[in-house]
């Protein structure tokens, strides 16, 4: 997955990925991989397992306590909090749309939401179980699960492989269409104001969407540098340059600070902002990040403007029903 | 909400509490207080209110983290665990029929459901807000909150005694009907099993019934004493008597180890037992009630019996959405 980097990283010396790209529309189907094509079945399960707080070595942390179906699919903190109040030091990408990143965690050290799912459930400061033989021994203790698993993979089938296939074939299902600016690219031109419309060319003037590119904004699976131009009050207001990102997982000096393009979509719902959640508006944000990437200083006027636009990202959530979740009768793990 | 204290005890003493009653059908609809009959207007915010953990000072606890509506309405801890990770000493009692209970809490100190969903917002080891002034100001930040508190109570309605009604008036909505107890107590005798039927009547002959009344089983709303015959083995092994109940409010030594009645329905779903969740299995907390409050050693087939009989207090979770709790775009409380 990290193929692509020394490209990108000429693409961005020599200017050329601020030109603008053709807008596209979010796709309403996320693509599933050839080993884990979606099903019903699949998804109810994912959606269970998705919400189960028995996930955790607590009982009190699920997935959705900090990527929340109910709210941008995060938890609109700077960092996530976990088992027994611990936190770490990045801030919860968004849920939703997740389908449409080529590759997952900031820092996208995993190629695809399967591989994502494995991860904060046996993370002692996130989920905090041990492993996830303990996962699927719980889960093998609940007569509803057995039952789930069987009809979305077969007769005892659950597994950890199956249990992150089955939540990433749920998350699949969480995306956010017809924003205003799905309407606009769609042919309503009365879908965005007249301020979103300077925002939205402003950005693509500025270059932002160079990164920031493809229907979901985030660009196709590269690892870019952040923040490109060192700004000694950012520095030390913002404390950006604490997390080396992608080299955090290669410990190659080549990597230190690059990190995954995140979406854009719904952006004005994940505040605070940033890998370390350290902004906390998103007026600020567009500054910061002006100045970092793409070394310029926006006025009152293009920062409103672009706020504004990507205020257009916000799509719609689809109905969810409340999922009901198998019960351990006349005991507990806890 | 004291008074009739003292004619339980003495029903108590002369045993005529363990005098078996009618069997009733859980209702399908909750009395509402005069000063807050439910609408849907209500009930939809109150869902939102129920599910934000923006009404906790971390931003990560919600009134559904400890009584979760996709579970038996609690969270299957012995003690829950509030915002930081902090924990207490009693276990989460059920929201759901948590309507038909005359007194809410363990110690029954509330009067009321809008007065229990008071309490934990602004307790620091649970919600943590440092009051409602500030719940109030954070919510009257949030447009969406706004439209909705407009829409169930009229204008500029953000209170606390409005939020608290609307998460009332929600939890009102929150009954199990159609458990096999009330379809056989309505006629269809195939409902439960023999060993249901047997568990019943032994429960009904051994007095259980007596304090466990009504349609929920949890009685008109009396604080009797737990435990009533002490026994070294469970004092060493359960500490009951660690927590002084109803006397913790009233600090009377009259009301020491005095507790509000709990349901019995969905029992078999809300492990672990007790005021402090000290008793992992349903089995055992059997065994333990028929000990400490009946002076009774059960057989195993009468245990078995009783727990078949509890497990048919087990009802139909209502199908509800999924709220899409309102968004603050571009920033964040956190």
């Amino acid at each position: 997955m990290f193929k692509i980097r020394s490209l990108v990283t000429a693409l961005a010396l020599v200017g050329s990925i601020s030109v603008a790209s053709a807008l596209e529309v979010l796709p309403t189907v996320a693509p599933a991989p050839a080993d884990n094509p979606t099903t019903a079945e699949k998804v109810e399960l994912g959606q269970l397992l998705y919400h189960d707080p028995r996930l955790s070595s607590t009982g009190t942390v699920s997935c959705s306590s900090c990527h929340n179906t109910m709210l941008g699919g995060e938890d609109n903190r700077p960092n996530s909090m976990g088992v027994n109040g611990q936190t770490g030091g990045r801030s919860a990408p968004t849920v939703w749309n997740a389908a449409f990143n080529a590759v997952q965690f900031w820092d996208g050290r995993a190629p695809s939401l399967e591989a994502q799912a494995a991860g904060p459930v046996t993370n002692p400061i996130e989920m905090g179980m041990k492993s996830w033989d303990d996962v699927v021994a719980r889960l093998n203790t609940i007569e509803g699960y057995q039952v789930a698993f069987e009809k979305a993979f077969g007769k005892d089938s659950i597994s950890k492989d199956n249990a992150t296939k089955a939540i990433a074939a749920y998350e699949r299902t969480l995306i956010t269409p017809n924003s205003p600016f799905d309407k606009y690219v769609s042919g309503d031109k009365s879908a965005l104001t007249e301020q979103q419309v300077r925002g939205l060319n402003k950005a693509q003037e500025l270059g932002c969407t160079g990164c920031h590119s493809g229907p979901a904004f985030n660009g196709p699976g590269l690892f870019l540098p952040f923040p490109i131009h060192s700004n000694p009050v950012y520095a030390a207001k913002y404390h950006f340059k604490d997390d080396k990102g992608l080299a955090e997982v290669t410990k190659k000096a080549e990597d230190e600070h690059r990190w995954k393009v995140p979406t854009l979509r719904n952006i004005a719902l994940t505040a605070p902002y940033f890998h370390n959640g350290s902004v906390k508006t998103l007026d600020e944000a567009v500054v910061v990040m002006a100045k970092t990437q793409l070394d310029k200083d926006l006025s009152k006027e293009e920062i409103a403007d672009i706020v504004a636009f990507l205020n257009s990202l916000t799509g719609e959530f689809p109905k969810q029903k409340m999922p009901v979740l198998p019960a351990t009768p006349g005991s507990t793990f806890n």
